[in-house]
């Protein structure tokens, strides 16, 4: 079995990361490839001086060039087709595709993301999607009975993704009520994509700690869908689940690949949640204990400090540990991805892995590249 | 006038940068400088071998080396001694030199950092103080007017001290009662000290995001010592301040000089603070009107994302900006410094200079280097 | 089939990626993983404490750790021992293993690298060899046919690997004949090993370009044997070779994985070679055409600059260009590899496909990870 | 005194570097700052977006913003212009400023560097001189007699700067002549000027060692006008200097300052230079004992390896180490500096002190900042 597929929007860094794994995937085939059309200047540059690293690999060959997007030629080639374009690309392709014939669209962009179309409204006004096109949030640990099948997949934010895994324990916690979670992320430069401006140069965005979302990120949107009905903040008096309170601020650093999350959650005044490290670390491994993607680290047992993108870099893997702070009534946990792979392009084959019935990691299985 | 000073653990980072700070001040004058004495090897290493960045000054002329502590010796050389040595040296030295009749110690360990003895024990537990030393808390925006003749000066930590930068103005909002403060704390690897250690080591260190200290960093007990009696926290019914719930994560980065932290302050229930960052600014530039060291952000008034270690590199300078998240209930304040400046080597001059009654600016008042 | 292997020396840099390597590797099992005996210290750390990329995998199941090695014990489990040690430790291991019984050992330290005793006497007196051990120099490219069956593979250093690759196409050149070579290297931070001394640390490697080995680097007496007999000089008039005269000088510089090599070449005064880019781009593409693992770059048909290390990190590719500089009568070839991979790690386990009849690239297909 | 300068281009690195150097002269003081011209966008964006670090500084207050030039402003307000554009602006500017009655102009571009007009011509086709100017090129270790008065200084290019200061002193070595000289440089992302294009992303430039110019860099022609009537190569037995043979290749590496050159000069066959690393040294200390800027590295006594521009960062030093490979009959002479400072906008100040009978050191005393 080989089944075709396409990317559109290849010439980014997810749309990179997309072919790079799809070159070394056992079931999908590239069959189709394209820029996303924003592109702009008269020529089309060969792939391998996009992503040298394609370079030597099937893709690449005969100078091969990444074209403009041609809907009725990617349908035609095509089973799968990803898009890794800019939300307002995406939200007009993907109707397009799925109407044209194309069996399942797997979107990287926040395009499909948020279900209710008030929020996703408020948060992308600019996105118009075709009415009703819904997507399967594309997050295998939460909604892995939903992709088989699934016609439209929307990829998580690659900082929601890290936030979600690490909350998403904490509802399993018995007594816990959380009074508010801060979460504050780190990112590295290939989060931003590559549009091209002067805050994005080596020069002044190298050594930085730049807090360029303090608050207001779109992925909080994200996540707090996502933890809808969990009832991490207790319930009312009344039996309803109560708010919760959650925010996030983002710092760019200097980091290439990878993403650090903290998830800072303070336990509320009266259920003050009385473990410690170890009683969360067994939390996380019976959450995920099948999981193939997440790594739970313990604290208790090893020398280095981890989770760390560092030990990721390359893989799909998601790296967590939990700690608490008694003192403050607070509970950290820290996850830890490779922003392109379980953050993007990853996650995207893993999802679409599911969604074919294939193993979960057909062509996933790539141990991280350490130390890089 | 000059004022012979003395540096004593000149070998790490922060006693290099000491000595650069001094060889470019108009009034103290380097009279003395060693090692800590815990420096193994026979050979005593040319100080220009150590800091190459001091090759070309005074101080490495005719390979200077820096040779082991003599209490006496250094007591007969100046009349103020910097200490940058481990805090069981410091705890040791101190007492040492004031009864050798040095006029002024200025501590960059947090020997002397914490003045309630039963937290010093609790944190330090193998430092032992000479009975009866008490020192200044050397923060001048805090507590300038004691530094005045101060006989013993404790550096604050670089960490408290932008963590208690960032919280100092919260307590002028009226109305303001917060429900906890998580403050989330990235740092270069000049933080770590100069010991020699795998995980130290540059393939090792670079591209981390290091959860080293997630919670329990010695740091914290400095920040709730100085935030005491301002009733963040509100006040309870009987009248009597609240404690604030106060907790910290650190994370070492990809950096070697700089450090960035943020400060998210959850408002309480009740009083949720309904201001904006306007307000927040405001208050900011009302608390540091007159602070020479002391830059405010303006987010509405600048392009690039502000506060940013990247641009108080080589300065003492401390960047800072507070944002409000209305949705969350919470107010981000970030503060972004030179951790060998601001942080340590900076921060001890200055409270020198206050201490003898110099301008306060006097040898720090070079620009950052940017971009560095 | 599957070949069981041993790593010795597993705890290093070089160590950590043939288990990385081998985990992956469709035909080797790691059967044995040892440190090299140099560690101190009275524990043995997990496994994926060292490697914290290993986590997840097989071998670092169940806190699985490094012990000390034992002779017997690799020789009982394995066919094949990859050695990841010092030279002094591999001079005496190799002979040990092959008495007892291990089919092949393949030595990634300079151990066995000079075939000319006095020559090796010189660069490495310190290291003695067993009488009568012979090795292959395990570069593919040079020594393919000797590889099948070998015994000893002597895996060539990062740096001759380039340089070699580099020099090896020029003696197709007509007519050319050198007055002198000029080897300018830079090198990443994991090509010194993980030995801890204060010059690796993070805070002081970093940003540096630092003349480490500005004359006489031990990889230059592997080049100089590699290239003898190619008459690269021209010849005397009674018709013997010219010694070719050729220096080195290595830089490291601010990157963990990687390394460029510039070979200038200047040619003779009367033999000024003639031709220009595009020929020097043809003859390394002729003498490339079957390698699996060399990457010839066309300046004229690409955008960005190549070739980059960056462009190969993960991966067992040597990228190589070359440029003339007719106004200086030299010839300048770039040739850039990962020094873990093909420097190191990829390149033993090349050699060994190769000696067992393995397709060479067996465990060695992936892609390089773009941009990291 | 106080002489009123003027800064033009000054939202580049080398203009916002000028700006950090004149607001802490003690004898210019900036009159007149603005951009090129070249800048798109309707608004004026405030000086402290631009150069954060200038913030707190007089000349960001009030949040100054960077105007467009005026030629009559700019002459009115200042006795000396500093201009950091491109060189088709320089052109223009230099002789209209000069003719307005500017005392002196200092151009850090290198439309004024090349004497020879058809040299110019050849190497910057589009930059046209006005007729008659004529810089005296502004090297002081050169040059520093000419600099009295000079009405138009042209500043050396940061990698001529550093290879010349490393060619200069083996002229001097007696008997001494070259069979060739190949310079390779390496260097920062500032050294790419804040242009904004794919190539200096942070994710793609990170980690990079990218051969940018292999041959044929502009600033070679430089050094060959610097080096000519030298007779490095030796005397034609007629009794004419042979023509020095001389290329260059540079590399862009992972820094955002900084700078090496390696200059491996191939001696004569018949001439071969037996002398040895201590000789080289005594050389260079002799050449340079009374330069201030000039750091000589003496690599018997140091620890570390040196020079490095790591030990330069922010001062106006060069630093330059010197060493034999008698092996292959090569001179390695290595030169690192800061390349915004003495390759650019520390070298323009100290040759305009020159220029004005200050002390030339005036405003560049500060130690580097070290490690940053």
């Amino acid at each position: 079995m080989s089944i075709p597929a396409g990317v559109i929007g290849a010439s980014g860094f997810a749309g990179g990361e997309l072919l790079r794994l799809l070159a070394g995937h056992p079931e999908f085939e590239v069959s189709y490839a394209s820029a996303s059309g924003r592109r702009e200047g008269p020529t089309e540059p060969p792939l391998a001086a996009i992503h040298p690293g394609l370079r030597g690999s099937e893709l690449a060959r005969g100078g091969q060039v990444l074209a403009r997007t041609s809907v009725s030629t990617a349908a035609r080639r095509c089973r799968v087709v990803f898009l890794a374009t800019p939300p307002e690309v995406s939200a007009t392709l993907a109707g397009a595709l799925l109407d044209a014939g194309v069996e399942a669209v797997v979107d990287l962009s926040p395009a499909f993301r948020l279900t209710d179309p008030a929020l996703h409204q408020r948060w992308y006004p600019a996105v118009r999607r075709p009415p009703g096109a819904v997507a399967v949030y594309g997050l295998p640990e939460l909604n892995r009975a939903k992709l088989g099948g699934a016609r439209l997949i929307a990829v998580p934010g690659c900082l929601a993704t890290a936030a979600i895994l690490a909350l998403l324990p904490l509802s399993g916690l018995p007594g816990l009520s959380l009074a508010g979670v801060v979460i504050d992320g780190k990112v590295g430069s290939t989060g931003s994509g590559n549009r091209v401006r002067r805050s994005g140069l080596h020069a002044v965005r190298s050594g930085v700690v730049a807090p360029y979302a303090p608050a207001g990120h779109r992925h909080t949107a994200e996540i707090r869908e996502a933890m809808a009905g969990r009832a991490l903040a207790g319930r009312e008096p009344g039996g309803g689940e109560r708010p919760l309170r959650l925010g996030m601020s983002v710092f760019g650093i200097d980091l290439v690949r990878g993403l650090s999350v903290a998830v800072h959650a303070l336990t509320g005044e009266d259920a003050g949640w009385a473990g410690h490290d170890a009683d969360l670390t067994g939390l996380l491994r019976d959450t995920y204990a099948r999981e193939p993607f997440i790594r739970v680290r313990d604290r208790a047992a090893e020398a280095v400090p981890l989770p760390d993108p560092k030990a990721v870099i390359g893989s799909n893997y998601c790296d967590i540990a939990a700690f608490h702070d008694a003192e403050a009534a607070r509970i950290v946990v820290v996850a830890a991805l490779d922003n392109l792979m379980k953050g993007a392009a990853g996650q995207a084959v893993q999802a679409c892995n599911i969604r074919y019935g294939l193993p979960e990691d057909a062509g996933l299985t790539a141990l991280p590249i350490y130390p890089a």
